[in-house]
């Protein structure tokens, strides 16, 4: 069990080819031994975006803070303050900040590798984005 | 794919035994077809409560508005805004709202049943509380 102010858990880079002025924090990973799923904040200086991608994995979303769009290879949605998102499995999509400050959303996506013994530290690089 | 404000989400009564004052908006559910997990908001009125209960699966959860205490078998801690709360599988567990105001967080838990195809309309009540 554990309780943490999320301004306490580690504001890492996302470093992956397309995304720009994008960090994340893990708030909750198998570190935790959580068993099944991540929960991760991102947070998006103004004009900045995650990476124009697709993967296997869906995306639960809630935004916390700011307003963007949701570019997916279907259409363009605006999204605002305390909205929910769903990505389907392999829908290729973008999260874009195009406020003029910073956005922040919760995004949990499922462990690529259940077995926790493995304690894989944070899914690595490859999830390391939204 | 979905965007939907979370206002637009019904908002549900959670009428299990040992809860009070508190309602549930399934945010992301297997009606999303969503694979993995669901996404559901609590509002907690002061004074308000979830039963004190444990259950197999783990929780993952976020605080939005107000502030309140954890309780849990092993002690009682505060919790504030923008707090993250991860609660183990089968760890006795009850949130309860000591402010004077509304207290909203989310709560994601996995799907009991992963055959999307059974269109589990949203889980049962027994996972409707948290």
């Amino acid at each position: 069990m554990k309780i943490q102010h999320f301004a306490d858990i580690p504001l890492e880079d996302v470093d992956v080819e397309g995304a720009t002025k994008t960090k994340i924090r893990w708030l909750i990973s198998q570190k935790d031994k959580a068993p099944n799923f991540a929960l991760r904040m991102f947070e998006v200086e103004a004009g900045g975006h995650t990476p124009f991608h697709q993967h296997e994995w869906e995306h639960e979303a809630f935004v916390l803070q700011g307003s963007g769009v949701l570019i997916t290879e279907e259409d363009e949605k605006e999204f605002q303050q305390w909205d929910v998102i769903f990505i389907d499995p392999n829908l290729k999509h973008q999260f874009k900040n195009t406020g003029d400050s910073m956005m922040r959303f919760l995004c949990a996506i499922p462990h690529k590798e259940k077995d926790i013994s493995k304690q894989n530290p944070l899914g690595g690089a490859e999830v390391n984005n939204c």
